[in-house]
């Protein structure tokens, strides 16, 4: 899926949603831990009850991985219902990885070839031949962290390098990388004040940004300060969405959350 | 298993060595995939051929993903069958996660729980919170990437930030951390002349060293700068043990690779 197609489905849609499917099994409906896959039965009933009001989902490798093969199956299986079923939905696999150029290469094959996602996000800390493998892939999307939504973004990425701060170095170097067209970046919702300097620096990049609901950003401030001209903007939401409710509704609440959600850009799109 | 296990291993072994277990089928002997699992075929033989001339195992994950499910099941039967045979020896997963908090604690359970690994790699980019839940495992490592091996880590890692370069503030920054004591680091052996201003700042920290052999790091700079009392180094080989041969004696001369490197160890140990 390339970047047009994107913007397209934005458009048709009138929302920029992603949904975060981060299954937690302590934290979903009782009634499905009785299911054969309770992790694929939730993320199946979630797609299918919200996929007309966003236009990407974004599984986070970690909660699979912690459910060890069981885990990476159910991980599969959704990203085949997704292709199968929602093929001009944008797929995240948000593993945050990163390794020398060899081992980068493994990674994006696991990611883009094997299990066929749209993008992954990937970490800058060991620089440009840990990325460009991942850059190679054409009509893939390499989502490099810039600047996270967590307090630890402080401890280095907003320290001062050669006169600027870290996450701005990694924005204007990435920038250099063959390829470079393929980057998007992922910018906390927490940190929404940043987003004026960042779009100095990338005007049309796409922006993943993680933090609106549970971990307190603002979608208005994060409009205000981070659309572009071709809106450039993905907004996560996970837990606000999918655990909005834990009872047998729980599919229908989620709709409803991100409904309400996708009013809020509806109206920001037609301003 | 901690600090101290490890210290006494490398003293009976007379060996700081760790074996890289980055399995590619491309790379492996042709026969070896008739095999069910040739991928785990390939890891059974290689530790049966060298486990008494390490002290460490570190497959890197990134090989297993590319590989989906049959690449997570043969990572797992590789991991136990390492812990039932050789409880003594300390297994790194090299994987090179890190998230905010909550995640983190996800990836935490994967590696130490769920794969029971005495150890797994972390970058450093999202600070504090998302190292801290790995560091909350008693008697379990968290190996932080500092310097590493590639041509990238002068992207960033070797900038100046604040008067000093990124990985010196990784190293230092992270010595303030909740259950610090737990942590251990990368530092590519192709960067040896750096070692011995690490040690200023992490005197007695086990450093795991990657790029001796294929990536053309040398283990007399590396032990001359970056030994310390307790030895505190861990040296990976990969390619240069694991595929000194693709035919039928594959193991036996991994074996021979293995065992040329722990004699050069026992040497350096000895003066």
């Amino acid at each position: 899926m390339n970047t047009n197609q994107l913007i397209s489905e934005i458009q048709k849609k009138k929302s920029f949603l992603c949904i975060g499917l981060d299954v937690d099994l302590d934290k979903i409906p009782k009634h499905l831990l009785k299911e054969e896959d309770p992790i694929f039965a939730f993320n199946k009933a979630i797609i299918d009850a919200t996929y007309h009001l966003c236009v990407s989902y974004k599984p986070n490798t970690a909660f699979y991985e912690a459910y060890g093969l069981k885990g990476w199956k159910a991980l599969e299986k959704t990203i085949n219902y997704l292709n199968e079923n929602h093929p001009d939905i944008f797929t995240i696999a948000d593993a945050k990885r990163g390794d020398i150029g060899n081992t980068s290469t493994m990674y994006a094959k696991a990611f883009f070839e094997d299990l066929a996602f749209d993008s992954v996000t990937v970490a800058p800390y060991m620089g440009k031949d840990s990325v460009e493998p991942f850059l190679a892939f054409e009509d893939k999307h390499t989502i490099l962290l810039a600047l996270t939504s967590n307090q630890g973004a402080f401890d280095f990425q907003t320290k001062t390098v050669d006169g600027k701060e870290l996450y701005k170095q990694v924005l204007e170097t990435s920038k250099t990388w063959k390829n470079s067209r393929n980057l998007m970046y992922v910018v906390g919702a927490t940190k929404a004040e940043y987003l004026a300097d960042i779009r100095n620096i990338i005007p049309d990049s796409f922006l993943l940004v993680p933090g609106v609901g549970a971990q307190g950003g603002n979608l208005q401030e994060v409009c205000k300060y981070g659309m572009a001209d071709n809106v450039g903007l993905l907004i996560n939401s996970s837990r606000g969405i999918i655990y909005a409710s834990n009872g047998e509704d729980f599919a229908q609440v989620a709709a409803e959350k991100a409904k309400e959600l996708q009013q809020e850009m509806q109206l920001i799109l037609s301003q």
